[in-house]
């Protein structure tokens, strides 16, 4: 069962327009939610994300927040779920294709559920990553349709035989293909800061309140590939993945080459804010 | 009539899936051909970018380029289209959401004809643009579905009362929203080299050819603005734009703030490509 436009249809009913702006350019916005237990997890920050990259696309949302809330509990119940995701998506609305914004649209919400189980596997032993130039547009931090060059980096990264690419700008790392990067070294973590270069992940900051909470030094600038390279720890964030240890970067072993001691604790802490 | 995955169908059979790759990540690519007097203008060189695009984001075409050259013939006849455009995309395929690559999907063919008459009036009388950094990512040079950044470009010279905007990148000008950008100096043509940053554009080629058949000296080397507002004439190339004169950039006029001889000169040679 989905939810489009202004009702909940069945999947084979969802039957889209090819003026639809979504599919000429790309012209929408999204928001992947996590469902444990049945319950949406931070919600209220996914939904203040949603509601700043709309406004800094110039793009009217659809329904107010509270209404798009009974949306998704009504998507999650009716589809039974228990664990699993909620993707939403807003596209500008349907008109002719220009690249103007068109005078009078609609915005089109498309959403629906998709049980997924926590890749326990993956977050208990690690996954491996290749380093790879970011060419992406200077708004990383809008969660948008332009996806071509995260499907091509993830891509390169399967190709490689590895889980993630790590990105960077001339050196400078950012973050991966669909989740944040944060590095330990002598135990102080570091991460990108949220600017225009990197999404500001959900996860990313309720792993940065943890670490402050458990007076875990945090520092919010760039670093390196080759730092990264040096580092003790290293590990991915994301609404999916949560925190998922890095083993390997281009084949060189991170620290021990096993999920390190703040990590763990990390994870262990993480874990807690989902728990029953 | 538009033409969809493996037929001509009325625009309102069109249905798209949602799981259709162009809708969630914009993975897709497309080709404008002009069609004059019935006739594609160009049609080689399209196809071939159509073609390189389509091997740099690692996508398969639906058919030889034969076959879409025959579908594209067929569109114009069964449309009774005499003058204007042909948009024609291709997207990776159907598939539920997920960044890699799907392991079997088939691409998706879409194509339709839309009357567009020349824009005499901007051709004879220029516009006016104003300057925007360029924020897109490093492969303008494939023409892809992820355009919302050119979205966003165009919407922002409208909203000045303008009609393009000019791109830069720290100051170095790369082209336009939806066009090529051309200047003259010293009777000298300068227009940034045809590289990752910009669209290889068929009139931007077209034009330079005639240029170089004139003996108008070429010169395919980055300039600034702050060069560009010294101009003695600008110019923007496109499919349907073909050489449009720049009057103003910011509110300064470039040269004496009327389309040039040089650019003149060059509309004239330019219309003798497609005139019967």
């Amino acid at each position: 069962m989905y939810f489009f436009k202004n009702e909940f249809v069945n999947k084979k009913d969802v039957l889209l327009s090819p003026d639809d702006r979504g599919y000429y350019f790309g012209d929408g916005i999204y928001e992947v939610f996590r469902v444990y237990n049945g319950k949406i997890y931070e919600q209220a920050a996914h939904m203040q994300r949603l509601q700043r990259t709309a406004s800094e696309v110039r793009m009217e949302l659809p329904f107010t927040i509270e209404k798009m809330g009974h949306i998704l509990t009504q998507l999650i119940e009716k589809n039974g779920l228990n664990e699993g995701t909620v993707y939403m998506q807003i596209t500008r609305g349907e008109a002719p294709r220009a690249h103007p914004f068109p005078a009078q649209v609609e915005p089109i919400l498309l959403a629906y559920c998709t049980e997924v189980r926590r890749p326990i596997a993956t977050i208990h032993n690690g996954i491996n990553a290749i380093t790879l130039e970011d060419i992406r547009w200077l708004r990383c931090d809008l969660k948008t349709l332009n996806l071509l060059p995260n499907v091509m980096a993830k891509q390169a990264a399967l190709d490689h035989g590895v889980q993630e690419v790590v990105l960077h700008r001339s050196g400078t790392v950012t973050e991966c293909s669909a989740s944040n990067l944060m590095m330990i070294k002598d135990t102080v973590l570091y991460t990108h800061p949220a600017n225009n270069l990197i999404l500001h992940g959900i996860t990313r900051a309720v792993v940065l309140r943890l670490a402050h909470s458990h007076e875990i030094t945090v520092k919010e600038e760039p670093f390196t590939a080759e730092q990264l390279l040096l580092a003790d720890e290293a590990f991915i964030t994301g609404t999916t993945v949560e925190i998922t240890p890095i083993l390997q970067i281009d084949g060189k072993a991170i620290g021990t080459g096993a999920p390190g001691p703040i990590t763990r604790s990390l994870q262990s802490e993480f874990e807690r804010t989902f728990a029953q």
